[in-house]
């Protein structure tokens, strides 16, 4: 299994993302040893990093992490865009306008996750969950496309599923948030439910807008 | 130029897209009248009142409007998505979870209307817009995927170009709110900028999530 | 009639309370004309120039306007403490904690005005409204506590009726946002109810927290 | 040290804070023991109950725990006011508006716990906390004031400190929330703080409004 959280950006210290992965190094879900990895906050550079861990060591799942200021929940995302329109800076000061992730590529791609079981996994726990359908079209949806994009293409990829999760601010980031615990637990919970669900159960968590 | 409206939903006693087109109803735009009609919210029936309306006035621009009860500002969306995943039940009960849009078709289509020319133009008259990057997966999203399918895939209406914005909620709904006269003002000059501009100017819209 | 606004704090280029009082210089409500001034934003400088204004016009009735920034509504005040506690800076870099307005205060004032009125004088007209419990603890509440203490302990003022409003950011500065038509269309028709009210209907207004 | 929560109300079937009470029935707090009761949302019954705990106990400290869906931090509240303004029935469809909780009494109290301790204590095990400015104006405020009412004029409690916490929704009833798990180790953190802190520092934690 490959977990992967980004560095922080827009001018702050921490990720979420990546507090929460350190404190997961180390561990198994479902008898899988975590390879754990921090990627770059750049689309320049994050996606080859990502291409480069995946044909490594095609892991059964990837689960990509991020950062979602402003969201209350962990955000298991449904789909990505095929767009990249920055409203700040990457971290290499990079800023695309309405510019193609993959050129030529479908407009979005879905998760191949079982997001409907991750959600279900969080609720049981106690853990505040949801199903997102919008990542974003920065740095995070940028991998999250080039992920899909790259399993739907590459044929020695054909039994790897691969998604993406968004975090809430640490505390001190700004509101809401939620406590490292909280986090780190969650995206346990996750990873176990998107390990053991080869489908989805029938869970509505739709948005009506 | 089409423009369309939902009924209300979900237990309201009024929907501001209808209401907003009461209020245009007989205007024009930039020398188009406005054609205008409110659908059912129901996946059953409104794409096929939706279908016949195009063809039959095989208009220039097609811009169909929803309730988003929580957003803050008009809300222009960039994108639809092949699936229903229905939080509530429909005006006639139906709630399909997780089922396509359109079987078999891509998972998403972007709008064709130029959408940040709009963006800016509700800036410049000092109206609160936003571009966004899901219309939900309820009706509304049903209603603007299955316009962009039909208009991909329909050659009479090679021609037509078309979107989807949402509308907050009115003063007494919820909060936030915006007055009926700022909805009205803002729809007549997201029309304006979408009947006079070709291509879309390079302005970010976009979201880090 | 006095009303005040405040000028632009926090690093913004505009206050919406400034922005809406100069477009309604040179206005009567009710018969009475009203005297408009824009306070400085500090807690040294702000309660001398309103307190000057007041003793100067005598006026039947003080609305005092600011900016809450992040706040949905036209935001009625019902109620001044006696406590600066600045998060920020003011515009002369003072920034008091957990110091009295006044020492020897009493810990709070209600308004005077009929909030209640006023809250339904702008449901009435369909536009977004509220009655808020807290003025904060910035310059904005030190202004109201000055102002209703001055009200509470000099004789000559004993016929003025005092309160505050806040106002939500104009659009480009933030999200939520209303129009400038709307907060001076909204100042307009609660100074008009509070004039014409000289007490308050029962109506529920309040909040579970 | 006498702790006391809320029973559910407004149709919910649960409430943090009788949830996370529950957790800590049976503990210690700076080798205090912990007096545990849960209150009605009544504003009738819910001040004779507390009244008649704190005579009868005469702790050292008096913390009131209620819930206030829709914030996002374990809320500290500085104040408690004169009024009551049901926006909806207590559990009793009792429905007061605009009436003082006590009559004749002053406009408002501040808490006399040391809430910027408390509030730096949460930070420092990296949970979520805040000052708040209003403990709104229904049966939290109604209890909140009333205890701080007892503890201003009955001689018997001159050595009794006296406040009051809000916390978040629990996942499940609404958005932000917080597992119970942060729910219970920061109303430990709290007490703790309030337990060995006689006075408060010089902490900035105010609101613009």
């Amino acid at each position: 299994m490959l977990v992967t959280a980004f560095e922080p950006f827009g001018g702050e210290r921490v990720n979420p993302s990546a507090a929460a992965l350190h404190a997961l190094r180390g561990r198994s879900v479902a008898g899988h040893p975590l390879v754990t990895s921090v990627l770059p906050v750049s689309f320049a550079a994050s996606l080859p990093k990502l291409r480069r861990l995946v044909l490594r060591h095609r892991p059964c799942l990837v689960l990509c992490l991020g950062q979602a200021g402003g969201r209350a929940n962990l955000s298991i995302e449904r789909i990505a865009v095929n767009v990249q329109d920055a409203r700040i800076p990457d971290n290499t000061a990079a800023q695309p306008i309405d510019e193609p992730v993959e050129p030529g590529g479908p407009a979005a791609y879905f998760s191949t996750l079982p997001i409907k079981a991750m959600h279900a996994a969080l609720r049981d726990h106690g853990l505040p969950g949801e199903v997102s359908n919008t990542a974003g079209t920065f740095v995070c949806n940028h991998v999250f496309y080039g992920l899909m994009h790259l399993l739907a293409t590459e044929p020695r990829l054909a039994h790897t599923r691969g998604g993406f999760m968004h975090l809430p601010w640490l505390p001190g980031q700004g509101e809401p948030s939620l406590p490292l615990a909280a986090l780190t637990e969650g995206i346990a919970i996750a990873l176990l439910a998107a390990a053991t669900h080869a489908t989805d159960p029938k869970l509505g968590a739709g948005h009506t807008h």
